[in-house]
């Protein structure tokens, strides 16, 4: 595994891949590598002759109450995981590198944003939006992996893409989930004992409301609330929202129809979960009704 | 000379270029050619296998009181202008193959934009980066060829691609002029005689700069209120301004050192014309005190 630091140098990289004709995934990336983040390269190991992951911790996206300097790092147990995962080339830069100077020219996400988790962490996306397309020009990928894990940076991301005209794919990847469907997180760890087997419910509710809605209840609010009721009187977590939009424009459809996403959060004791589901619904509200 | 009108034959026919190993230069204009643009394709064919040129009257780039509907309009004219020209592919959208739907994604000049003329077209320049951002991603040139004429034009394109790492080089093409060294311009036709008489003073007044900046005359102040006087008592035109700056970075230096900009506007009767010149001096200010 070739591990790069500095821009020239993945520049002068990937004009050779490009030169020999080699297509090349993109996994950008946090670090802190688990399962999610090892899905995604595997993932793209399979459409791919070259799999290209970064590892930057992106300061831009970090709000002011969150903290940038404590966010994890490991970078010796990332190369590890990377390299076993058969990760052709790790590009780790330094801050520096990617913001060698303030940005003459900013970037601002004003649509898919303000639902969900985008409502609380302003500025959260602008910061993602301005890295990746810095990496997307560094990396120039022919296609590039994120986990629907977090939908509403997939549906942020696809809208850069689509907007800008990157010449880039953007592959959804399924959420990997625990055998009792949890979805897996690095805070799954934080529930209790009995919060870990009430957890489940989560997922369940989503099933829940997919049949419902795959069933013909397409009204929004009545799924909202039957899925809130459910993780209400079923575990012991808060619910802090459950909203269905669009996807990926993130809006409010009535009745639902399209493609649809329905995304939730609950705060346990020491854990805020998140899940979320794509519905695929018909175009025209009459086959469904 | 293959003409395009739709995004995705653009990108196959990029595509294919890019295969067979071919470099491409862009020039990307408003269109209503003049010999301004024609030297940017000239420059461009000299250094590249394939030159695109796009015309595009993007109207993200028209203030509100600036008439996008009345921006002169040849396309015929254009087509044999850029076959005879040597232009390989002429990309020539609609608006709506550049613009599909609105924008999820907005991006904002903030430096390089506050001076010049900049400081009376608002918005304009968060425009023109991002109809670039789009064509650039479109065409995926090697080198993109811009007129140092519109020189903050250029200044807020280098800052586009610095920021955010395109694989692009951005080439500086010198101002076409005059034998009298008046910069070429197709408002030079509302001139009166005695105006048009008058007129090559303003290179005549940046020339005195440069001489003076160059024996030492490094006061931003003293070199602008010289300028300013001799295009005063030499013509009848006003002076809209006289401003010097770094170059690229738009940034009043003092002492001036580095590279610098010097540039004006006058207006004449019917017509304002503006002109600059760069003057490198060295880094620090001991060379040239």
């Amino acid at each position: 595994m070739n591990i790069i630091t500095n821009n020239e140098a993945l520049r002068e990289q990937i004009r050779q891949y490009k030169q020999s004709g080699k297509s090349i995934g993109f996994v950008p990336t946090m670090g802190y590598l688990h399962e999610g983040h090892l899905s995604l390269i595997e993932e793209a190991r399979k459409n791919h002759d070259i799999v290209v992951l970064s590892i930057f911790v992106n300061p831009l996206q970090f709000g002011p109450n969150e903290d940038f300097e404590r966010y994890p790092r490991d970078a010796e147990r990332d190369r590890k995981l990377a390299e076993h995962a058969g990760v052709d080339l790790l590009f780790m830069p330094v801050v520096d590198e990617i913001y060698p100077t303030g940005l003459s020219v900013t970037m601002l996400v004003k649509e898919r944003v303000d639902v969900m988790c985008g409502r609380k962490r302003e500025g959260h996306f602008d910061g993602v939006v301005t890295v990746l397309t810095k990496l997307f020009h560094l990396v120039q990928p022919d296609s590039a992996y994120f986990g629907m894990k977090d939908a509403q940076q997939v549906a942020v991301v696809e809208g850069l893409v689509q907007d800008y005209f990157f010449p880039i794919e953007i592959v959804r990847v399924p959420t990997i989930r625990e055998e009792d469907g949890l979805a897996k997180s690095s805070r799954n760890v934080y529930l209790s004992p009995q919060e870990r087997r009430e957890a489940p419910i989560l997922f369940k509710s989503l099933q829940l409301a997919k049949g419902l809605v795959e069933r013909g209840h397409l009204k929004r609010d009545s799924i909202i609330r039957k899925v809130t009721e459910l993780i209400h009187d079923e575990t012991s977590g808060t619910v802090d929202y459950v909203e269905i939009y669009s996807f990926p424009q993130m809006v409010p459809v009535e009745p639902l129809q399209g493609d649809i996403i329905i995304a939730l959060a609950v705060q346990f004791d020491k854990a805020r979960l998140i899940d979320n589901m794509i519905i695929s619904l018909g175009k025209k509200e009459s086959q469904h009704v």
